[in-house]
């Protein structure tokens, strides 16, 4: 689309538009939207573009080039001829609009200069021409202020102030009633603080206005807020913003004047109805401050409001040619639009047209509906819906204007990680048991933990909501809960969690609070905001269109979706949402349930094989109960399990208390326990004795768990439920590991089948999650039915960065954009990405359909899913509740599109 | 060499040798030296090989080949009438030998079957033959016993026993005086006692007792002492052994006879003089046994012995005859030959030749001489000496015959690793202060600890050696220890250490010991071994032949060698042993020292950065003078200084006790304190807040130890000392990191040289250590003048293994054969190194005359300096101690040898 030229200046007005083909990377969201309407024959104030290439070569040279500054004064003098007016001129002078316009849409984030060309001379002609001084007085004090504002950084509260006093004096019940007078005295207040603050008279020179304010338009592109706003929507700094540089139109000059705002769908729930609001008599800017309350634009909505008046009656002409033009325009864009207008003396202009913002919910119904309506088709429809988002649709979430008044109110506590969306409110509890003993009692708790560890499981299912103080997006917490599609702040690293004493300290930038236990909070963990205090909660669901567009996506997508299950109910979700199979299943979370641990305690506590065997042999039918359940869920689909990973000592309590109550549980030395548990205990248990290396110390425990798979599937297939069981070895950095397992899960299976008189064909395979894996995927591809990336591990080794710890200083280098992103949201393409690469060439040159998929986190990210699709893998897998959005984003990638860019 | 052949047996006797040109890989050590004997004219009595192939083929078949059986018949067709004897004859019988040879020398790891051919019949014949039924019958003992052991695996002691009672019935003063009569006894015995173990009588049919000797031979391989060598010295698997079946000779048919072995040169110091000892009428194994003192061969040795005989004066031709063929001999395999020779009634049979064993300075000596006497050239020498045993020359160590004495008498405790070579010995201690305060009491002490933490340091200085319980090759305990040239003994798992009690307990098989402060110990660091008591030490100096050989690699090696020094004192041993320069030198072990660890404990504690400036300003002044110290002991080479690496928790004390006393130290309430330690604590701090991620986040660190650099260099340029700095910057997983950090460091440089107004060159480069580093090394590449392995971080993340954790399962590992030794110890070539190839390549690729180095413990090990060799890297670095090893590995890369196998 873009065309590489010499010029960076277009003109547009009077259905001549020198840039309705051009697109938005050379002049913007908005400036493309006003060649396109001039080009359409829609009424649009004349004015010229200056594309984002003069931008970049502003930042660089600090100037507008003389060549730019040329162009734009022939563009500014087709633009007088088409007003028939003139710049600066002392009897009809043409005033100017100059507004910044990027590619993406950034509302609200830079600077716009209004009313510009009004100096002395020119404010006094515009009050002879339109009749009324007031109106000039009123645009000149408005221009002084933003170019004060916008150009030379003062702050408008002085101008403000100025404003308000000259109200107070006359008695005026509003701005718009301050008369003549009183506003010659702002106007002259304005210009005389001008001097004082920049040692120099306010500009008279209209072009040295306008070249200072295309200036400070192109550096709003690099203000805070900017800024900010990029990082957070992922937007390039080396876009650059354009300039659009308009004649002035006026809503607020008389009773036949108006402005408003309306949209082509309705914004918050997509129904197909035309939508919107105006103010008569009445700038942009009025309607944005909200001190009066617009009125409806359609009669429908007016009644509906019990409103009398609406556009539709008040200005039935200008009504029905904005009704025509916003069906126009939702024609050509093949999307809902957002559309600003002004009407000045009966005369409608459009001032803006782009895609509009909207809800996952009308995002949904609105791309469904189009293509009912032949407006796109069903890719399109796919694409139209941002994968990310998706789960807002399925869980409940707080509503943004409740949200918005806790924050008045000073509810609003502190900011962490949105570790796992949804809303939870409830009150606050230190311990995973007393959450449990509390939610017992039919009472909502939120469990708030320094960091959650595997002992706290039970708790962290009982709880609503679960909040830490560390740990980052995919530390402990956060990965069960959203495994269990439960709410959770993590890292939120203002806070300081005192067990003994159990309070939460919140520290604020203005002042400490303390709350303590059976205090109430709410969490966001859709936005990773903490609040005091019980907030209301906006309940969702599910609707037809949303299975219709996951529809599409299926029918499109080449790569499967599998979802992370660990136990029956987690598969009978996974199903739910439309997975494909279990891609992992964690046999060590099933090993923490109450009636569990003991036994499996004791196993880890056996000092000879024997004793460790006889431990296992009481885990082994609870985990064949467990696989039975999770192969009845999702009869006849693949489900991988892989064997126990972790630490042993991440079975063991954590507290003395906790360990002399199982010493004499256990009829053990608390002594004897008290060794061993030391003697398990790792500097750094992420690189320790974890993974298969258990396996090659103790076989017993791979063994017994085949074991258990084996005869899971045994009375599964009795029963009549086919089983596709892929038993998966985590952990492999060498061919040699797993051979060696490989044959003791084959020898324990056929045994069982042989013993069973069942066949029952099964895969193994492993874990690819460390670089050496990705190194020598050849060799071990030559032992492995398949290969799952485990991805969360995978980052960790390959940058060397332990996910727990990492919250520390993560933040601080994504603010310093050493990195571009959390690397364990998104996938880091660049470094964990090229081994991932590496292993499928290797796995793949070993074995040519080698069947490739990832478990790790990434699974359910849309970004990350593009790079899987893009690099051959075969399937995803993430938690439930991500399955729709892998399901969607995994369409998305098939259709092209690279990571989750919003329309 | 090897000619792969259908032939599978090859003949030699009587000047005639099939094989002299087949080497040992075909025909092993003992065949190949037995063929080219026979082809240079030694007498060898007559026989053939049995080549390796067919030992694998063996191995698969369980059988020996009908083609091979025929080979074998007719090349023992040859062999009797070499002989003039017929195997089996019962008049004049042919008896044998079979004996294994592997292509490495394995002593008395396999099996041998002697005088076979006797049976009933034969055994008569043999009898009438050498007129000497004792000596017929005592063979023929011999041989059942051998045939029960070694063919059918029945133990020797019930045959021994049989021999005992003859001795005690005859009342004979030895074996060899028990007469023919109650000899009978014991051959009755011996073959009733192997039918009721086998159910068979002892096999008559002389070509049964061959065949199924040869398959023992065979199996022999693989019987658990033969693999334990193979894995200790890292002899493939697949080799396998030849087998060689010869015609017997016997040095005890009479007092013309006799049996020894021989040395070409003293295989203990390497002076060049014939060497050997001998047995008049004895058997071989007679020698071995160590029942009689044998006699010295040259008359000189049994003069300086007091001894009036030698066999230079008994048999004198016989003598004469030796002599020749040993110079023969060592002309022929230009290095010094160990001979074992037997004479049967006058006449001299040499049974093997092979190169012999020798110490390391015999080594170092053999070769330097030899290079003089023209036998061998430099480079012969330069490979001659294996570079990883270099170091015994210059630490101190146990004698080996004080060690066996020490373990006679129940004094060896426990093994454990090798974790830095050399001899200790002294009193227990159990923490670093009293350590410290015992050593300035002039007492020689022994610091045991689980583990060591960088708060040990004072301590581990203070002591003569280092033991712990825990950790690996590369924990904290041996790599300093290492860098000190202190011995330690780490891992070493069958200990309990009590702090509380200060006991250390010993878990051995038999029993537990227990000891307590103050009790000595020895440690044996070069062989991992642990004592109790003092035992006495062999000093040990390098001499004129050791700077020899290392000149001689010097001129031959491309590869630069450096030390890692991180003080003074350090560089100084550097220089000593002939580094070119230092290639780590460790900012954070400066910060250890009394003195100053309570301006860094400030520094961490800071909660603002000017306060952290306030406590860095303290630390500079002292990290200068370090730098000073350093430079000026280098003049003139480059020092390759990297900025602090560890995370910053590893320089607060670990005991309440401690951060009690640290917060009364600081005025800093404890509860402060406290939680500021506790924020700090990392999960794995192995991939935490470390590294360049410190600087990232508190870039005053960086700064102000760039700050010393700079006016260190500004000092001694005055002091007219050239330096050559080299700014290292750890952790680096992204370009972004280093260049952030290199402009930081050159902006803080550049300002120090010019306000001084000097000149001084200096390069900014990074470890690389991190997969994702080795991924993006191009990137990287970019921003740095070098790179330096870290090849420790680098296995661990590319293995996902914490070498502190590697201890309890690696040895496992090696064990199960899982990988094929510690990757620590030796680099993961395959894994790590395909990485390492990846970065060099990728760095090059960027710029390509990057210098790039390695700097982890492998650049003292000389198979890891082979592959640097090959990688084609510009140095390798080393801790002092392991200079000279290093220089003469990257001699042997050089010269194109691979790894560190023996000659």
């Amino acid at each position: 689309m873009v065309a590489k030229t010499e010029r960076k200046v277009f003109y547009f007005g009077n259905g001549v538009a020198e840039g309705h083909e051009l697109g938005k990377e050379l002049l913007g969201g908005k400036g493309f939207g006003l060649h396109v309407m001039t080009h359409l024959g829609i009424p649009v104030p004349p004015g010229f573009t200056i594309s984002t290439e003069e931008c970049t070569a502003f930042m660089h040279k600090g100037a507008i080039s003389e060549a730019v500054q040329s162009e734009a004064r022939a563009a500014l003098a087709r633009v007088e001829s088409a007003v028939g007016a003139k710049f600066g001129d002392h009897e009809n002078p043409l005033l100017l609009s100059v507004r910044s316009g990027a590619r993406a849409s950034m509302p609200g984030m830079m600077d716009t200069v209004l009313n510009l060309g009004l100096n002395d001379q020119t404010a006094q002609a515009l009050a002879k021409k339109s009749g009324s001084e007031r109106f000039s007085l009123d645009a000149y004090r408005r221009f002084i202020t933003m170019f004060a504002n916008v150009v030379m950084g003062i702050e408008r509260e002085p101008f403000e102030h100025f404003l308000s006093e000259a109200r107070y004096k006359s008695g005026a019940r509003d701005d718009a009633t301050i008369p003549a007078e009183q506003l010659r005295e702002v106007v002259a207040r304005g210009k005389e603080y001008f001097q004082k603050r920049t040692g120099k008279p306010f500009p008279q020179d209209p072009w040295e206005q306008l070249w200072e304010s295309i200036g400070a338009v192109f550096h709003s592109w690099n203000n805070d807020r900017a800024k900010v706003y990029r990082k957070t929507y992922a937007i390039p700094d080396h876009w650059g913003t354009a300039c659009n540089v308009q004649a002035m139109v006026f809503g607020n000059v008389g009773d036949d004047c108006a402005t408003g705002v309306c949209f082509t769908r309705d914004p918050s729930n997509g129904e197909r109805r035309f939508f919107g609001e105006y103010l008569p008599n009445a700038q942009g800017e009025d309607v944005v401050a909200g001190i009066r309350t617009p009125l409806k634009i359609t009669a429908r909505d007016a009644r509906a409001a019990g409103a009398d008046s609406s556009l539709e009656s008040a200005m039935p002409e200008c009504f029905g040619e904005l009704v025509a033009m916003q069906e126009k325009l939702e024609k050509h864009f093949h999307d809902m639009q957002d559309i600003e207008f002004t009407i000045q003396h009966g005369k409608l202009w459009l001032l803006q047209c782009r895609n509009g913002k909207r809800t996952m919910r009308a995002a949904v119904r609105i791309a469904v509906d189009m293509v009912s309506e032949g407006l796109i088709d069903k890719s399109d429809a796919v694409l139209r819906v941002e994968a990310g988002r998706l789960s807002e649709l399925f869980l409940p979430r707080l509503d943004a204007t409740d949200a918005k008044e806790a924050e008045k109110k000073g509810l609003f506590l502190a900011h962490g990680l949105p570790a796992s969306p949804g809303y939870a409110a409830g009150e606050i509890v230190f311990t995973a048991d007393e959450a449990d003993r509390m939610a017992n009692q039919g009472r909502a708790v939120i469990l708030v933990r320094r960091e959650t560890s595997p002992e706290d499981i039970h708790g962290m299912k009982a709880a609503k909501g679960i909040l830490t103080a560390t740990g980052g997006l995919t530390s402990h917490a956060a990965v069960v809960a959203r495994g269990m599609g439960k709410c959770c702040i993590a890292g939120c690293s203002s806070l300081t969690v005192d067990y003994a004493n159990e309070t939460l300290t919140v520290h604020r930038a203005s002042d400490t609070v303390v709350l303590k236990k059976g205090d109430k909070i709410t969490l966001d963990g859709t936005a990773g905001r903490l609040y005091r205090g019980e907030l209301p909660v906006s309940a969702a669901a599910t609707d037809d269109h949303f299975e219709q567009v996951l529809q599409w996506a299926d029918e499109v997508r080449t790569l499967g979706v599998r979802a992370n299950a660990d136990t029956p109910t987690d598969a009978r979700n996974a199903k739910r949402f439309g997975a494909q199979g279990v891609g992992l299943c964690r046999t060590e979370h099933m090993f923490f349930e109450a009636d569990r641990i003991a036994a499996v305690r004791e196993m880890i506590l056996a000092d000879s094989e024997a004793t460790r065997r006889r431990a296992l042999e009481k885990i082994l039918p609870m985990q064949q109960q467990d696989f039975e359940g999770i192969f009845t869920e999702l009869a006849g689909l693949p489900v991988t399990i892989r064997l126990l990973d972790p630490p042993l000592h991440e079975f063991l309590p954590e507290h003395e208390e906790d360990l002399r109550a199982l010493a004499k549980d256990m009829g053990v030395a608390f002594e004897v326990l008290s060794r061993r548990n030391e003697a398990l205990r790792e500097f750094n248990p992420m690189l320790g004795h974890r993974g298969c290396r258990l396996a090659i110390t103790f076989p017993e425990i791979y063994e017994v768990q085949a074991r258990a798979i084996a005869q899971a599937c045994v009375s599964c297939q009795k029963a009549g439920v086919a089983v596709l069981p892929e038993v998966m070895i985590p952990l492999v950095g060498a061919r040699t590991e797993l051979a060696a397992l490989r044959t003791l899960v084959e020898k324990t299976m056929d045994a069982v089948f042989e013993s069973a008189g069942v066949r029952v064909a099964y895969l193994v395979g492993t874990m690819i999650e460390l670089p050496r894996a990705c190194v020598v995927a050849d060799q071990i591809a030559e032992v492995a039915d398949f290969f799952s990336f485990g991805t969360n591990d995978l980052t960790q080794t390959t940058w060397g960065l332990s996910r727990d710890d990492a919250g520390r200083f993560l933040p601080a280098y994504v603010e310093k954009q050493m990195i571009p992103g959390d690397p364990f949201a998104s996938l880091d393409t660049v470094g964990v990405g090229a081994l991932m690469r590496m292993a499928v060439a290797k796995g793949r040159g070993t074995k040519s359909k080698l069947k490739i998929g990832i478990c790790g986190e990434h699974g359910g990210d849309p970004a990350s899913i593009a790079f899987c699709a893009e690099i051959g893998l075969d399937y995803v897998s993430c938690s439930p509740f991500r399955v729709p959005t892998a399901r969607l984003a995994a369409a998305q990638a098939a259709l092209g599109r690279k990571g989750s860019e919003t329309n």
